[in-house]
């Protein structure tokens, strides 16, 4: 049986995936619809639907697990979305989450000025002159560093950028916009304050360090994991749910003593991109890549890319970053955020003692996750010969992850067959989540449960009644075994637990 | 075995346990620490520690599996926090999701109008004059109907009611003060627009009733779960988690025949108390209340309420939301909220045909479900007898939602224990989590994990290098058996379930 080994994408790729027929397979399907669609949607931001739900907190879970429960030195927390603002003072937020914008004075449209320049780099790159596209993305990069907007603005002017609406190049200068979102907190006028929708996770686990560490009495290195939304004011937000306004991150800082960081670094890399092999994510399809430009607290970084529709982008980034925010913190609040070594330093012969951790993160984002996770379990393929041959859709997803574990399908809508398959399905759903189906044609009603993903497929028939056996299709290879009903919990438990999933890492 | 049965509050209740010895065990343990504490926190924003929200993670999991799971026709989404603004026009938030406030001019302070009359009731049944109580919360309730602000005013003087700050009547006229957070959406100033942070997570399943019942193929009745967080900007918050500014609900809307609405009304009163007492909480901690002034959509209303340390209060709320939300929406989106219904109706031998559903909300604070839990569970016993007696602290949470569910200790720190602690860890922890502790002697070891609620601690000594035996010590009864290490993944694994939960609904 085949059905729970990781997908084999170059076998079945049929016609490519565009990321339209993403798109359209989860609307249809219920896995993913635009938000507040009756009222013409919310730019950049999408609903999970009935499937997305459960693949998502399925995908949500086993990330959960593999970091808690496979690291007992690796604890959760749930900080609140609302923080103080002091935090993003702390962290570099308010001064330089920007992003660079240039409009045009004529068609009134804004466009990021780095992504401009980025294009026309890439323009001399298809063309063959990969030395001329170095050198533009190598002067960008010192104009933004040196936070020289005149100069970004003059350089957009000089390589004959032009606005593909007005056809111009009537640019305004170029000026800084925070992509935060801002709102207000408490009732009176003279005592509200400003406070942001937090632009990522991180912080809240960086301002719960000592609460952690102390109260958990937890020993360097330690990590801490936080699932949770964060918010961008993008301006230009695109690619279904790649790049969205209101996200989820899936986090996890781990806490080291200074000096052994690029240990870690180079562990955390290996332990995450065996993660998302083990989720059923094909090796060819992911890659790593290191980042060129560090950020200003990173001491070294890689994301680990997957290869969408439209390309390798990044769905997880493993970051080492120094000490650079719990320095941050403490000096703001005045609060030390130290950490006592006992272990024995073999050099000096006595304890390590007082030091601020050094911290390597891992970052992924859930929705990103989901994205990939979709595309990969995407399948066309061509069935049957000659007249017969037709084309087959399914997702070939990892049992533990789809949303729906087993569909039980009465042969016929009498003579107590459907008595019998909700009966069935009363004997297992407090187990894993199994659902009854009398509509349609059986043939039918399997190719529904291929469409989102279902793993194993029951039908109950007359024999049922006779003998207590049923009949399992399996989703990705269509077999179908007769089995003893008494038998389906402990087999199909086992399949889909994300034990499963678990037990590779 | 009694580790799982529900808590016997009656028995063990030594000193009353108060919001304080709660919210102290909440920090001191990792349950729950107040936002951004290095900068001296954020009011009424808490952040959940690492025992925290796996106990909270674990409500989550069990309300969702009895929603989702235990009823085919209940499926979830995950809607975003950010909506179209339209959303909260037609549900009625942007024109009256409003406290009457007052302020009195020489302290400055600011007062919810209607609390400060309610008080002034209160003191008045206290003294026994039921009659002039009840008298005055008819008269506000009218005031307030009627949107008399100044005759709420006037009501305050007329009842001597003063500002214990200022001890004066020098009160400011009542105006409405909007609860929802706003922040700015896009990047142009003149396309920017105004959005909420959701007050609410119900409206995310109305806007999405027709694409998860024409996606899912749903058939009346039928319901929409969800859980996610929501934002009010409270003027008085307080009560720890009870009342807080970003706070997380699960709420689940069921689509129903109109004149059915009452059936399943009831019938989901008394599932969701069921499901409270097979979390643990007692029979005689909770109770119904039902609603004497019905909301505007409602034509029907009851809570369940649970005895906190400060009294009964509302837990979760079962309201009949009749075809108020969808109608409201169907008029503002110019989109037909409209079901199908095939089934027949006796009266006229004809299908039901087209209609708006009614709605059954059943709707449950998370965090308050969590506080309720926390409360329930904190046990104080006098145990021994004379010269020894003491007390013992512990959690007596159900083994499927306590932190961790297992706690490893080797008796020493040599002879090959820990690592035959480390290796029985290993064996367990696809399963569940489960922790090793070499640190403190053991009865400490102990203590500790009673603190968080641990259900079994596993004692590995000499013994167990021969024969491979351990010991298991029961948290609330402290007795210790002898088991082989083969047998402790089933034993355990059984105790620690959500089937647990599950089977008894």
């Amino acid at each position: 049986m085949t059905s729970n080994t990781p997908t084999d994408h170059s076998a079945s790729a049929a016609p490519a995936t565009t990321l339209q027929d993403i798109i359209a397979h989860a609307k249809e399907y219920g896995f993913v619809f635009p938000s507040s669609e009756i009222y013409d949607g919310l730019q950049a931001v999408y609903d999970y639907g009935q499937n997305g739900v459960e693949l998502k907190n399925n995908l949500k879970s086993v990330w959960w697990k593999a970091m808690t429960q496979l690291h007992d030195e690796v604890v959760g927390i749930d900080a609140s979305i609302f923080m103080h603002p002091l935090t993003w003072k702390a962290s570099g937020h308010v001064d330089s989450f920007n992003d660079p914008m240039i409009d045009n004075r004529d068609s009134k449209k804004r466009y990021r000025a780095d992504q401009l320049l980025e294009a026309k780099a890439e323009e001399y790159a298809n063309a063959g002159d990969e030395a001329r596209s170095q050198a533009l993305l190598t002067e960008m990069g010192r104009l933004l560093g040196a936070e020289d907007l005149e100069g970004v603005r003059n350089l957009i002017i000089a390589e004959g950028i032009k606005d593909p609406v007005s056809g111009n190049a009537n640019w305004t200068e170029v000026r800084q916009f925070n992509l935060m979102f801002s709102t207000q907190v408490g009732s009176l006028a003279d005592d509200a304050s400003t406070i942001y929708l937090r632009p990522e996770t991180a912080q809240g686990i960086f301002v719960n360090f000592l609460n952690v560490q102390k109260t958990g009495r937890m020993r360097v290195p330690f990590g801490i994991a936080q699932i949770g939304k964060a918010f961008r004011n993008e301006i230009v937000a695109r690619q279904f749910t790649f790049r969205m306004r209101e996200f989820e991150q899936m986090e996890m800082q781990y806490f080291v003593r200074p000096g052994t960081e690029m240990d870690w670094y180079n562990k955390w890399k290996a332990s995450r991109m065996a993660f998302h092999q083990a989720i059923g994510l094909p090796a060819e399809r992911l890659k790593f890549h290191d980042h060129e430009k560090l950020a200003h607290y990173a001491n070294a970084a890689v994301d680990i890319e997957y290869k969408f529709p439209f390309g390798f982008r990044e769905m997880e980034g493993i970051h080492s970053r120094t000490d650079f925010d719990l320095k941050a913190h403490q000096e703001l609040s005045k609060k030390k955020q130290q950490y006592f070594d006992n272990d024995v330093d073999p050099a000096t012969g006595k304890p390590y003692g007082n030091y601020i951790p050094y911290v390597v993160e891992t970052s992924v984002g859930a929705d990103r996750l989901f994205l990939a996770t979709l595309c990969n379990a995407f399948t066309r393929e061509t069935v049957g010969e000659g007249d017969t041959q037709k084309e087959r859709t399914y997702l070939k997803l990892h049992p533990a992850l789809a949303p729906i574990k087993a569909a039980i399908f009465p042969l016929v809508r009498k003579d107590g067959l459907p008595e019998k398959a909700e009966q069935i399905m009363k004997s297992l759903r407090s187990e894993f989540r199994v659902i009854t189906e009398e509509r349609d044609a059986i043939g039918k009603r399997y190719t529904r449960q291929d469409l989102i993903g279902t793993p194993f497929c029951i039908a109950v028939d007359y024999q049922t009644l006779e003998d207590d056996t049923v009949t399992i299709r399996y989703r990705d290879t269509t077999e179908q075994i007769r089995v003893p009903i008494s038998e389906l919990k402990a087999r199909i438990g086992h399949e889909v637990s994300m034990e499963r999933i678990l037990e590779k890492l």
